[in-house]
């Protein structure tokens, strides 16, 4: 792994992501007059300028927000079949304006497409790797030993058809399981994976947060943190949520290195259940910590409208890119 | 931000601290003959001397533990509001015996006062900018946007007055929201916020806690954790309870640098409420951990006399200052 | 301490152990034709040779798993009483293959041994210590002062008879109160704690996991961590199961240096009690953090034959020894 220049690069550009991560007014959707004076806050004048966007044509973290990957249904033999394609890559992504990662991916996005089935469907993944290493897809749920991702490794050039029943009910994901465990996971091998109670839910806007962080100069400690993959994406590109409509948050954490990562959301409070595998919400309260391959379902309806922030309450994490806005319409 | 000379005295007194940690047979209210032999075990005689106190008529935590703010009371329109002023200052404030470190302090200290209020009262704080870099105060609670604490820098000089209904219930906090926020945080800009149910809760005897840590070398790691403020005061000044008397500790992590912290008490089992946002307890425990931001409520009663430890279950921020003792008297 | 010859001898195996670490494919157990290739996966052929073992003869995870040390039972005055010895002792330990640690342990061995009882039991523990150190044993339960290890300091040659009534229920801790308190928990004194209800658990496979690490080179970080004091025991060594027979696993965290540890199980979810207090579990997940000193009960069925793995979902601890299988059999 040659990391040279891109960690270079990755440095250069980290400079300017800190003024632009606390340049909290800088976006458009605000809505009071004051904007923050943040760039100008602590010296960071002129540090300010050219943030600009990633090329959103890549990958759009605002349609991934809301994507869900439900896969091919079909029926056999009296019961629904899902198929699912992903496929391992070697990509370069880019993580904040300018800020590019030699990632491998799943379909080419991290994270990867958020699988969803219903409790009892059966899936059916067909892997395939295009990419240089050996990979495998474990996913997180009840399923044979030789579907588990961890002992048939997949060699570049090679696929393979992972297949179980959707249990049980909750907020899962999915990682590449090839040793070293933290290469194939830093590297982005990873999204989330829903299965519906059989009954359903009730009806939400709902969206799904992957928290994570990228290496870009290759030491072995993040130097961006995103939720979905773009620092500060929701920032430059708020949520778009309506007053009085609940909201569900499919929340995953699959931050490397870092032990723990966190979630705040502003001036609300949300029901959460923990890996959401339980109908009763266990908590309510507006900060959450979890440990890597933690997860869980955040409910939480704005009474207001505005602009209300959420970001890690890792005050680093926020600044390095985990921060975002909902902005909330009647 | 001109660390020299207060890094090197925070430096040669966080020696003597480490000493100080361990004597847990120093405080006079001990009630076993057998002194814990601290001083002199692994090498550490010699360092012992002079351990002091820190000038309490300035902060006294035993005061701060119990001491609730709730505002100046007055009725409109029928309903109950609270005025409270805070006032953001510079000051240096003594975080260990003649450990001295400069803070950005809601009135003076740190953590600032424990504001308190009944679910539904309206909560009306002016806040006065009286140091030198732009403040905010973002209470966690449910309020209107522009109430929250995120746009509207108050700058040196200025005056803001944030206005909002007590809700929901429960453990909360606020802290300065300006960026960086690391640095606003690491300073000193946090206090509690509680939140009384409607019905209020059971007699017991209230107290609150704040975990913290500060970075008196200025290298982006704390060298001094407390609980309120000062290292070792609950070991140097046991907390007073009754036999038998329920106790209740309002519990908020505000520690910046580190990931989590945690709070152990010895020889007793508490209930734990998360957020303290419901009334029924979800643990039986006697350890803790929690990530900035989070907070719950504990309640206890001690059934013997003695006196008791109680410190974070991390040994590296007990052993620093994050340790203290309960004194339970017939 | 002088960890020159001993943090040369570990740092020079522990590049080995992190071939070792990756070669899920050894062990014999595998059911699946496909060997996961993992020595020669990222550049690691050549130094996969000569993992052997550790000698199991001195100390064997494997019996230590499933081994209560219920201590010595009489009727006093009507009731049980359970008289338990532990001896403190400087000893050697071998954490993994060729790497040994210089360890004080309770009974010689690392977690110490797993004591157990009944809620209303009294437990008396001597405590000898033959160390070089003053050492105490301190309980994670409901006690007297003077019962709690704290004050009363144990010296070299010296005993005490620690005694208290079995309280709470639950799943708890022992360990070394010493200041320091990190080197008295680093070095290894702890171990399980375990308190029946009055009216027991459901009839299960127990079995105790203590979650930990061991800096063998003396830099205050871990270089090995272990479930049950062995790198990679129980892959070297899977845990037999039965398919369909409930697991129950008293899962504590003494983990010295990092903030938390983790507990992922393979393709399957575990009912979590925390802290083993409550008869009702609160969560229903497959990935459980801990701060050092929680600690909690996993209840899980295996349906499906094979290997399975489970290791802290933490990848650098994984990657170094905290990884293992079960291997259910019909
Ligand atoms: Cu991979
Ligand atoms: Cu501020
Ligand atoms: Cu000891």
């Amino acid at each position: 792994m040659s990391g040279g220049a891109l960690g270079l690069r990755a440095a250069g550009v980290t400079g300017a992501l800190g003024a632009a991560g606390v340049a909290a007014g800088a976006h458009a959707g605000l809505a009071h007059g004051q904007e923050m004076d943040a760039g100008g806050h602590e010296g960071m004048v002129g540090q300010h300028g050219g943030q600009g966007d990633v090329d959103l044509s890549k990958f759009d973290p605002s349609k991934f927000l809301r994507d869900f990957y439900w896969g091919e249904e079909r029926q056999e033999g009296g019961r629904t079949v899902r198929e699912y394609e992903l496929v391992a890559e070697d990509v370069e992504i880019e993580v904040a304006p300018g800020v590019f990662y030699p990632a491998w991916a799943y379909n080419g996005q991290v994270p990867g497409p958020t699988l969803r089935a219903r409790e009892g469907d059966r899936v059916r993944v067909t892997f395939k790797n295009r990419g240089a290493h050996p990979h495998t897809i474990h996913f997180h749920g009840i399923h044979d030993a030789n579907m588990d991702g961890t002992f048939e490794l997949v060699g570049p050039g090679q696929e393979f058809v992972y297949e179980f029943d959707a249990e049980p009910f909750g907020c899962h994901l999915y990682h590449c399981h090839v040793p070293p465990l933290r290469k194939h996971v830093e590297k982005g091998l990873y999204g989330a994976f829903i299965v519906d109670p059989k009954e359903g839910r009730s009806e939400a806007d709902e969206m799904v947060m992957v928290m994570n962080g990228f290496d870009t100069n290759f030491d072995t400690e993040n130097e961006v943190y995103t939720v979905n993959g773009v620092a500060f994406h929701y920032q430059r590109h708020p949520i778009q949520i309506k007053k009085g409509q609940p909201v569900r948050v499919y929340l995953v954490n699959m931050t490397e290195f870092d032990l723990i990562n966190s979630m705040h959301i502003h001036a609300n409070f949300f029901d959460y259940y923990p890996t959401g595998t339980k109908l009763e919400p266990t908590e309510y309260t507006d900060t959450k910590m979890l440990a890597q391959g933690e997860r869980g379902i955040m409910e939480f309806t704005y009474g207001r409208t505005g602009n209300f922030m959420f970001h890690a309450h890792v005050n680093e994490f926020a600044e390095l890119g985990w921060l975002g806005f909902f902005e909330v319409e009647e």
